[in-house]
């Protein structure tokens, strides 16, 4: 492990043992040396976040699942705000949280923040070799305190919007922060590497980024989290570096087709906030922003919450500053949490039936056509087309549903305000079905022992949710 | 002119004069020999529907919005269930019906008409040279009590959801069909002729429809609105023949595209119903329902409503039968029409930034880039992108703007919820601008002789919508 100057004429070396029972020694240049045992973990540790196939896990075992929320500019707040926003926090199901280490520029956000990262040239410009130790000390006490909270810290390093130069420093320049960076916080747990808050609005070249990105996984001895988030294009997830997808996009359609593509866990870490703001990302309602959370987790993937309410005086917006939360979407994300921890197993999305046929391999098209039954005019329509057209027939005509083999079975509604619908569950095997009213927070035992293709009835309204469970024999 | 046989020794020969003052003489084979004089129309008659541009216009120059609905067995239903329609129709702002000529056999759908278009032969196929002039004669009756309200009838002439046989008939025998029908109708001023519903679920080829789309353009001497609606693919809606776009997508961050792309009107005829069947296409709220005509007027294209709701008791259900209706966005839809009627001239879709920015063509893009101001970073963002990732973005980031030259500006809010928004209006004019409720059916006026940029007091909730109007001086 490589050590970091922490200022005041102290050399730190963290390191963070993953196993217990084995000895470590400490020397070097520092002239300390000397050795300790390491004890098992207390047991609300559980370690890094690590994936699995298309989940999230724990070293120890336990599963993960993000239900984040973001505040851009956090660690830039007064102490009181952040404070504040700690006593939030607590109240939430949120744990995980996305906020940049360098200050934010932007509607809002105009002004200097209390410290730097780094001392100043004589010229203005930063000298990344001279970190301003008070920043770091601060960061670290305030990412601790999420820590405590069980909340991880999507820690984004590079973003646009800026005015102070931060975007702008020189491949050199960056990797000397990042070097500093990963020798002072990669002993952390709860640390996850956001390379990018939409790392294509910056002016940094393709492959100025992709080595940052090997950089990071090169220097990070214990392998965080690392994801890119896009503003307009995608970064390339399937990179062997990048641990999980984290995507902008309102196109919740394509988020089971994201999942099978990468085979990594899906998070959409920015699909629009909950608000009054003007603008189209930032007006949403709790029961626009709670289904989005739904769409996306019926399929697999998960979401990221944030909140962008302006009454006119206060410029404190929790997006960006936090404080305290206005909106009514955190129960309801909270219950839906409560629902996905539950689950016998991670969620898988189902195709709906046009993604199934035309994942269909053309020369063996002819044969499965006549094993088709009542979708035999689907697939004579479908078949034609070419991707592009039929990915836009496809994306339009979506369904939320999910499954974690044949023990669970989730559909998600949506916007319909069907009166019933008909469940096709194995026949071999007896379901628990409950109706869930996703805004209304309610679950209700609507059918035992279901088997079978099964009707269930439904109240006619927006965001129902149906779960059937396997029944214990 | 054409005649036919219309039973019982009768040969009828139709025509529509579309000047007054002309002479005609009518004589042939039948032994009718005669002359009148052709009177101007009476007030209300306004004479075919026909496009210009991106709109439609009746024969005397009156603007025609289509405000459609959908009942597609009307004309195979009892005398009694169709005076009931009627009754519900004339409470109604629809203007156009779509409704098929062939009966219909689908869920909900089961019974045998009470008369079909031909006789039969002694295997039981249908003999087309041999119509069954009460099924036509019956036909003609409607059409002409929706013509008395007002209404267009746009009927359908081939459709899939068949088990009598007509959908697989012969293209010779197709075109049998379409001659009687042509000699029969084209005199009706208030008939469209929509090829297909769904024409790629049928089992013809594309070369079999084209030559029926031909057939019908060659033998209507008054070329009437002629269009065909798709399940999955579009049909080609560039062809000569075809007056108008009509589509069947959920997809209406598209429509503004359509129209720019065939320069012809855009009716998106299907894009789901209001109700609450199972299936997602009959689902729909009435809130999104409305949210979805006002998506495509505001960027001057038009929907068409319909509707699914299913009592567990009554199968006679609006979209296939008719009868009542039990929905609540009629008034909703009503209420857009007057406003849509009132404007100063047709809406134009108004581009976003990112399709405005997309669309400047390579070479120009370095000069244009200087002139961006707060653009240049989307722009940087965005140029690189291919076609297919430049649509993806643009799609999931569409807001519903339209114009009427520099006389009227509509922006329409759908879901957003913000509190304020900012109006760019031309600064050498004034206008009056109007906060709508589209869900409650109110406007107020907000601003008088509002110019330039002027931000405008929305409140937080969906379904909002401004209108800025020029105002006289």
């Amino acid at each position: 492990m490589d050590g970091f100057y922490s200022g005041k004429g102290c050399y730190r070396l963290r390191f963070l043992p993953e196993q217990a029972g084995v000895r470590y020694h400490v020397y070097g240049c520092v002239e300390a040396e000397g050795s300790f045992s390491v004890e098992p973990a207390e047991p609300d540790s559980h370690g890094i976040v690590r994936t699995a196939g298309t989940r999230f896990v724990f070293a120890d075992g336990r599963d993960y699942h993000p239900f984040g929320t973001t505040v851009y500019a956090l660690f830039h707040q007064s102490e009181a705000l952040f404070e504040e926003t700690i006593d939030t926090l607590v109240q939430t199901p949120f744990n995980k949280l996305r906020a940049c280490l360098f200050p934010k520029y932007y509607d809002f956000n105009h002004d200097d923040p209390p410290l730097y990262p780094f001392a100043q040239n004589a010229d203005g410009s930063w000298n990344v070799h001279r970190p301003y130790f008070a920043f770091w000390d601060r960061l670290e006490t305030n990412m601790l305190r999420l820590s405590s909270l069980g909340i991880q810290t999507d820690l984004i390093l590079f973003h646009s919007y800026d005015r102070w130069g931060f975007s702008t420093m020189s491949p050199e320049e960056d990797c000397v922060y990042l070097d500093y960076l990963l020798r002072r916080l990669s002993a952390f747990p709860s640390v996850w590497w956001s390379l990018g808050n939409e790392y294509d609005l910056c002016k940094k070249s393709i492959s100025h980024w992709e080595q940052l990105e090997e950089y990071i996984a090169d220097h990070d001895p214990y392998r965080h989290p690392l994801s890119c988030h896009n503003a307009l294009r995608l970064w390339d997830h399937s990179r062997p570096n990048i641990s999980h997808v984290s995507i902008q996009s309102k196109a919740l359609w394509r988020v089971n087709a994201w999942r099978q593509q990468y085979r990594k866990p899906v998070i959409i870490d920015e699909f629009g906030y909950e608000g009054n703001f003007p603008h189209a990302w930032g007006c949403l309602s709790a029961k626009e922003l709670v289904s989005r959370f739904w769409r996306c987790c019926t399929t697999g993937a998960y979401g990221s919450h944030g909140e962008t309410f302006y009454d006119g005086k206060s410029e404190i917006i929790w997006w960006s500053h936090g404080g305290k939360l206005h909106g009514e979407s955190v129960p309801r994300i909270a219950f839906l949490k409560e629902i996905i921890e539950s689950l016998p197993g991670h969620l898988e999305g189902i195709d709906t039936p046009p993604e199934m046929l035309y994942k269909v391999p053309q020369n063996q098209r002819a044969e499965v056509y006549k094993t088709l039954g009542e979708l035999q005019t689907l697939a004579r329509a479908l078949w034609p087309l070419s991707d592009e057209e039929a990915s836009f027939y496809i994306d339009s005509e979506i369904t939320y549903q999910g499954r974690v083999g044949d023990k669970a079975f989730l559909n998600y509604y949506d916007i319909r305000c069907s009166a019933w619908d008909t469940l096709r569950l194995p026949s071999d095997k007896h379901y628990h079905v409950e109706l869930i009213d996703t805004w209304n927070m309610t679950r209700q035992t609507v059918l035992e022992n279901a088997s079978g293709n099964v009707d269930v009835a439904l109240p006619c309204r927006e965001y129902m949710a149906v779960l059937a469970l396997e029944s214990e024999k």
